[in-house]
């Protein structure tokens, strides 16, 4: 089983981190807007980024200071402004940004790194910010992490956060990561944000690739609605400060680090789901037997993103052909006569053919997976701040909310070695809701 | 302008055709629910079917019968059960469907295409379709297209259908078509099921191009929820009774007849799209300036396609943001300050920014734009009978039916000469119900 234990402490568990969120005056609601994640010294950074043709400028920011020099000191987030479809106004607002918290921190401003949500098409409030950033210096500390994940949310209803630690040899390394997306209940906010902290020391383009391979297991295979931001922006830093060896090549170091980054982004990306704008459970497809991982993971995606399935989880409904279905469009070839479809232990479909099952009982299944401990309204932390040390086994709040709102589907389509999981959440009258009821 | 005029008849408008509907006892509902398309002569025949890996018994029959032979007497469709996931004994109901209706036509079954829609992993109830084929045979008439429009429905809440002539040389030639979809209420009904009969002469390689780029500009280019059906299938038929001279090759009359063929299947996939499910308008997405047709589709496709923006679009919201965002995650490279967007005559973007523009009456404008004249409930005709004759260019009923409830978004994203257009529908509180509230 996994070799690591849970800590407190989100980006600022592990060593040589410090974090900060404070009310800068960019959002309207007069909650926190503006977040800074900082290393003692600088750290290797890798970036995942939107894919979209329409982007922030932040997002073109890092993507130019990641290709010129794959490290930097320091992240700084806004929310409440978007930055995207501002013009080469929004890229400079951008670069002044940076500019100013390296002045603040007397580190270059090719060190810092930017991110932003909000509203498309606004400009970040540069007079707030440029009041807000000594302000946000000030407060820095080891046990920010908890304040910087409330001040890049929009509208999520709670903050997202983790921290692992394992050995590598005979010495502690960390992950921490806090996050937020799929809160849109304003137009225009959906935007996936993450960012991990870790103590390791780990050369720059594997750190990348570690980061590149764990996105696509994640983030990556999380579905909300399909929709994709101008502004999704995942950065990674590794400061060195646990004082282990540079890990430089793969190998069972390498390994270990890097399933411990997956199992931070997973936990993450899977807190992002389950905060879907409506949501009322954690689905999660897992797909077999495909003829590579590749594969497997885009039959699992494109079940969890049919609103067809989505629709039929919100009512319970254990309904196996909306699966099969699915699973046939998914683009990747299959015999349909090996299709085998179960709901947690029910058995709904073996060689392609549907079996009797007791629909009842399948649907009491489901009934059984409801986010029921999920805050309906106001930002709340699901995670408790610390400093790094270690917390018991009963995660208590946080535990909580992860337990019990899963509603597991497992697909084989074959006898291939190739398995893959995605995560998302059902379709229901309150997506419409939030996404419709906006008065113009 | 358009070369073609529309006339009644649907599918029985061309010469040489005769169709017929009939309650065989398929569906639990005691409606209408088998139907048959029939040529006095062989007609070349072209198919378009599901690219799903889970497919009906029904759409692996056709492909393997006009990969042999790419012609046919008669289409036979029933509605109530897909035939899908079904298995070896699915497949041995088809042959004999088809073996029964040939026999009753006096006809090689080689000569009989087949069709099914209804609920997946139900096998066709063949008692019902046994006493049943005698009586549908019996009821073929030139005035029979309605019927068979109304016994391919699920739960469409309205039949579709629409024929159109002009003439090749001197003499009329006419294409006439029916089509169901999108009308989902009971789960695993969803299908899209087309069949468009001409009584022109084509060459049979010539007439699949045609149908297979009518297709990508029409049917390939709606989606009511993204999610593709098992049974899917659209069949072209073309028996040469206009006595018009063979066309063999593309040129001008050739183009004259693909005009047309794609002005039918867009007619009948729009009547799709503004039927789907809970859908209050028809939304039209033109994409302009991509470096080719296939792209520009694309662009069209994926905006139409987003649920954040098919849930602006109900809230009536002239979201920008929206569009911008889904266009840019289309896969299609563009620069994104090339992007313009308008809704109607208001224009929203310009050089990927946004404009200053009356909120309100852009609103205002969508607001008008609604389905008020679709029936809210049961299956009625929006086009009437009749054996072929010219109607009035005021088509009163269906003419009430298509007009005003089309909100057009214009997107331009570059200076190349690639255009395209994708047709939708918005995102309701219904679709929602519509596909949840289903008791298991």
């Amino acid at each position: 089983m996994a070799d690591w234990h849970e800590i407190a402490g989100g980006v600022t568990a592990p060593k040589g981190y410090k974090a900060a969120g404070i009310t800068a005056g960019l959002k309207p609601s007069g909650l926190p807007d503006l977040a800074l994640i900082l290393s003692d010294v600088e750290a290797i950074a890798a970036g995942v980024f939107t894919t979209s043709v329409v982007r922030a400028a932040c997002v073109d920011y890092c993507r130019q200071n990641l290709q010129a020099k794959a490290s930097a000191r320091a992240i700084l987030c806004n929310a409440g402004q978007a930055n995207a479809a501002t013009g080469s106004q929004g890229w400079l607002d951008a670069l002044e940004s940076a500019m100013l918290l390296g002045q603040a921190l007397s580190v270059p401003s090719e060190s810092i790194l930017l991110a932003s949500t909000g509203v498309i098409g606004q400009r970040i409030k540069m007079d707030a910010l440029r009041s807000g950033i000594p302000k946000l210096v000030a407060q820095a500390s080891d046990t920010g992490s908890d304040a910087a994940a409330q001040a890049i949310v929009t509208t999520d209803l709670v903050t997202k956060s983790i921290a692992l630690e394992t050995t590598l040899g005979d010495r502690p390394v960390r992950i921490g990561g806090i996050c937020k997306g799929s809160g849109m209940i304003h137009p225009n906010m959906a935007t996936l944000l993450a960012f991990v902290t870790c103590d390791a020391a780990v050369s720059p383009s594997l750190w990348q690739q570690m980061l590149s391979r764990a996105a696509d297991r994640s983030f990556n295979q999380i579905t909300v609605d399909g929709d994709t931001s101008t502004n999704d922006t995942l950065i990674a830093l590794a400061n060195g400060q646990s004082r282990t060896p540079a890990i430089t090549e793969m190998g069972a170091e390498a390994e270990k680090l890097e399933a411990m980054l997956t199992a931070v982004c997973q936990h993450l990306a899977k807190a992002i789901a389950r905060d879907g704008e409506g949501a009322t459970c954690l689905i999660e497809v897992q797909v077999s037997g495909a003829s590579d991982e590749k594969a497997a993971r885009q039959v699992a995606k494109t079940i969890v993103g049919s609103a067809l399935f989505k629709s039929a989880i919100f009512g319970r409904d254990p309904n196996w052909g909306r699966i099969a279905a699915a699973a046939g469009r998914a683009g990747i070839p299959f015999e349909q006569e090996n299709l085998q479809i179960k709901l947690g232990d029910f058995l709904l479909m073996e060689n392609g053919q549907p079996l009797p099952f007791d629909r009842a009982a399948a649907s009491n299944y489901m009934k059984q997976k409801a986010s029921s401990a999920v805050p309906q309204q106001g930002v709340v932390s699901v995670n408790s701040s610390g400093g790094g040390e270690s917390v018991p086994f009963d995660r208590s709040a946080s535990d909580r909310y992860l337990k019990d709102d899963t509603i597991l589907i497992s697909v084989s389509i074959g006898n291939g070695a190739g398995t893959g999981t995605a995560w998302g959440c059902d379709l229901s009258y309150d997506y419409v809701k939030i996404n419709a009821e906006y008065t113009t």
